[in-house]
This record gives C-alpha cells, sequence and structure tokens, in this order.
C-alpha cells in the first residue's frame, strides 16, 4: 500500500520549484504566501470527477492536463492571465506509477503556461479532482454582461472537436482529435488580443448555445446565428455539446475589419429581445427539431 | 430528482452578498475577480471527506461549520486573518434540504469570521468538500522553520476535546465536546496577539507530538514537554490525537511572564538536537509505551 507521504514525494519537486519572487512561502507550512502583484486577483475553480468530466480509464497525466485546462479556460474567458494553482487531489489509486504520471501532466501544463503550483491537498476516496486558477487581467475582466445590440459574434475555434476525440478514444480509433479532448489548449493569446476591445467573452464548455444563451442573459439581449458561417467538426450538434474550451465573444462592428485580418469571421449578431436564433443561408432553422434546444 | 440549478439557488444569496469592496465581479460570471489589497496573500487548501474527516450521517450544517473551520486554522497557524474562500462540493445527497442545512453552516462560519465566500464549483459523486481559505497576514507570517533552543512551547487550549466529541456523538450522549468536534473555534484571536513574537507557530490538526514534530523537523531543533503541564482531556493519548485545532507556538523565554498574565502556561521547551522528549515529573516517559511513537 502507497502512503500520502510516497504521493506526496511525487508532486514535491514541483511546488519547490517556487524560487522566484512570487511564493514567499511555499510547501511544508500550514499555508502558502504569496506576494501581493498590487493587482485585482481573478479567480475560479473546477471540480473533474472520473465518469463525469473525463472518462474511466483516462491515462493520469491526461486526466492532470485537462484538469487544469478546463479550469485555466475560465481565466482565459475573464480576459486574465494565469499566475498560480492549487490542485485538491481524492484519489482512490494505489499504484505509484499513476502519481507519477499525474505529476507529470501537471508538470507540462504548469510549464506550458508558466505558472506555479502553490499548494493542494490529496485525500483518499473517489478520483476527484479541485483545481483553483488564480491570475490577473490583461486589461479590465471581459464580462458575460456588457454585450450590446448590434455587436458581432466571433468564435476562437471550430466546435465539436472535443466531442469528436473522446468518440475516436472510445472507439480505439488513433485521431488528433483525442488530443483536443484530453489536452485542450487553453485561448490565452487571443484572450489577451481581445482584451481591449471585446464587450463580453465566456468559454465554451457547455456548448455554444447554452453559453452564448449565458453572455444573452446577463447582457439582457437576444443573438442570432448563422449556421453556415460556424466552423464545425462533426455535425450541427456541435453547437451544444461543449468541451471545445474555444472563446465566444461580442465586439462592436468596428472590429471588423481588424478581426479579418487576423482570420476570425463573425458568426453572428447580438439582437435586442431575449431570443437566439439559428439561420442557414437566412432561412430560420427550428432548434427543436436539431435536439439542442434542451440545453437553453 | 434535483438539479445542479436547485443546489446553486440554494447558495446564491451567499455569494450575492458581496456587495462590499472586496469582491469586484462575483457570481454569474467566469471567474470572481477579488479587489487587491496590496498585502501577501494567505492560502490554505484542506479536503474534507465522508468517513475520513467526519463521520457518516453527520449533519449538514456541521459537516460545512467543520469543513471551514479546519481550513481556516491553518490561516491562523500562519499568523493570518481571513477574508475570503471558495467551497467545491461534491455530493451524492439527493433532498434539497441537506444542501439547504448545508448553506446554514456555510452562512454561520462566513458571518462568525466576516469572510465572503467568493466562488466555487459543484458536482455529483462521494460526499467530497473542498474547501480553499484565503487572508492576510496580522503582520508577518509565523513559519513553522523559527523555533529556535530555549524558546517556551505553548499550546491555546486542552487537548483532546474533540476526540471527547466524537465519541460522545458516536454513543449518542449529550455532551459539549460534540461542538468542539463539529464546530472547532479557530484562534484567530491568539493568533493575532502572538503575531508579533512568536518565533513559529502550527495548528493541532494532526496530535500535539506531529505538529510539534515539524515545527522541530523545519527548524531544526528538539523539544522537551512536561506531560503535567499539558491541559488534557481525557488521557496520554490526547497528546497524539489531533482534531483539536488548537494552536501549538514557541517564543522566546522573555515573553513568559506577559503570555502567564494572559493565562497561558508553557508546557516545555525547544531544545538543540531533533528528538522530542516527554517527561512527567522530571522523568522520561518512554514513548514506545504510551502508543503514539507512529505518528511521529
Amino acid at each position: 500500500m502507497i502512503s500520502e507521504l510516497d504521493i506526496l514525494n511525487s508532486f514535491q519537486h514541483l511546488v519547490e520549484k517556487n524560487d522566484d519572487n512570487l511564493v514567499v512561502v511555499g510547501s511544508g507550512d500550514d499555508a502558502a504566501v504569496i506576494k501581493s502583484q498590487k493587482k485585482d486577483l481573478v479567480h475560479s475553480m473546477d471540480i473533474s470527477k472520473e465518469g463525469t468530466h473525463f472518462p474511466e480509464n483516462s491515462n493520469a497525466n491526461d486526466i492532470a492536463y485537462r484538469s487544469i485546462a478546463t479550469a485555466l479556460s475560465d481565466l482565459a474567458a475573464m480576459g486574465a492571465y494565469p499566475s498560480f494553482i492549487t490542485v485538491g487531489l481524492t484519489s482512490n489509486k494505489t499504484n505509484i506509477k499513476w502519481y507519477e504520471d499525474f505529476t507529470n501532466g501537471l508538470e507540462a501544463i504548469i510549464n506550458e503556461y508558466d505558472i506555479k503550483l502553490v499548494g493542494g491537498d490529496i485525500t483518499f476516496g473517489d478520483l476527484n479532482i479541485c483545481i483553483n486558477v488564480f491570475g490577473y487581467p490583461f486589461m479590465k475582466p471581459l464580462l458575460r454582461s456588457n454585450a450590446k445590440p448590434d455587436d458581432l459574434i466571433y468564435i476562437t475555434g471550430a466546435l465539436g472537436k472535443g466531442r469528436k476525440g473522446l468518440i475516436d478514444w472510445k472507439n480505439n480509433k488513433k485521431s488528433k482529435y483525442i488530443e483536443e479532448f484530453f489536452r485542450p489548449k487553453v485561448r490565452f493569446g487571443l484572450s489577451k488580443y481581445i482584451a481591449s476591445f471585446a464587450s463580453s467573452c465566456i468559454d465554451i464548455s457547455d456548448g455554444l448555445f447554452k453559453d452564448l444563451g449565458a453572455i444573452c442573459k446577463l447582457s439582457q439581449v437576444g443573438a442570432i446565428l448563422r449556421y453556415e458561417d460556424i466552423p464545425i467538426t462533426n455535425d450541427i450538434n456541435d453547437l451544444a455539446y461543449g468541451d471545445d474550451y474555444e472563446l465566444c465573444f461580442t465586439c462592436g462592428i468596428e472590429c471588423e475589419e481588424m478581426l479579418r485580418n487576423k482570420g476570425l469571421k463573425s458568426i453572428g449578431k447580438i439582437t435586442e429581445g431575449s431570443n437566439i436564433k439559428l439561420t442557414k443561408n437566412n432561412k430560420d432553422i427550428n432548434f427543436k427539431k436539431t435536439g439542442w434546444d434542451s440545453f437553453y
């Protein structure tokens, strides 16, 4: 039987790497002390559970990477860059190799985004990963509540990649999309780019319709989407599936040319009212028939 | 079947109470934004699991209160006052009353210590509460690593109260100690008092011997404890049991009179070397016979 100490030892070198000026007191004391950055702190928490957020028998390296990436995506959606994270790991795995793999995934993502692991906790039980992510705004925070009628709607990449990746993984099929599901890229680059002009932003974790719906609800507006302009991977259900971690953002029409030069084309626009309409070549598509009204 | 929305609705009023200047962006967006206090941030995370950290069939109100109190205790041990928390709740309860009770416990403790709930996450699964607590130092952080030979050792209250409370609860016995187990008081008052002069501090969550052992290990010192001066509730095993959430701290001999006037009497002193010795009326007690060497 492995002990908590064995597990902690496999993580220790990650916490000890905090030899810069961010972490004043690190591992080994009652609490971590993080140097004030004199900026507002942006925080989000995400719990990832085996069987709910990732399939059973997922690779531990991927579990760590994905759990953190999906949490970091909330910072990108807020127009914030990441600084440090904490990891609360509940696990029933009894093989030290599993913890070493988990640590490798953790190390890969904190190195990729240059963030620090400042603390955490480990306990025994059904696999459950509670990630807290912390960062600071690139400019001002990008809210969900500030979209205005006639603003254009954008997404930062194709929908349905994660969905296809999960299906391919379940079918034991070799596919580039598997990485899209287990190791999604967090859109910090585009978040920084749009931070000065976007009127609202959200990440597409629950599906475009539900997430754009959250922007509409909080901004008290409606929206019209052009199906033919939405990049998808599989079929129309990609618009409702989620697990994409692309950003959906809105901005005034004056940004259209600049964004086109960046390779981004709007997928619709914000309207008065509270409805979200989907059109295909200027004809309404009935949501009921597509099956994704249930998400709204 | 209750929905996630039903559960969130039972918490919502707590997050919406953040109408002061601390929380710039609260519930409903991708992340919370917390106003910079221009002070170093002190952070700790604690996972509490049913069957491990509290018994099955515990009252949901107590579960919430205790999970947060035990996490806050790490801030007190660090010489820090609390400011805000996040709650990651994994629960398999299907009765909305359970969530209302949980919320009441949460509300009681955040009101008691004047702290804000800034965010969290909820998912379905075996009961597991992941609490993140955040605060700021009263003065400088109180570390575990700064005890010096000849420093005196203090604890802020009797040991074994939580232990007795849990036994009494299991035996359905009416007892004032049950509250000590389920709703421990966090020693912020004494933490503030000692912040300017204590050389080291830890909270007694794992038992005096193990926790004082952590101070000794990190300070590279030993200790000698006088059993007759240690306030206990049950028997000698109180020294190793944990669940007390009193503080154990050290300070120079020049503080002795001041602390005596405050009602605090030292229980031993720091020594050179690396051993922890227990004496009773100047005679050594053999740890092996007491059964608590296994904790060290």
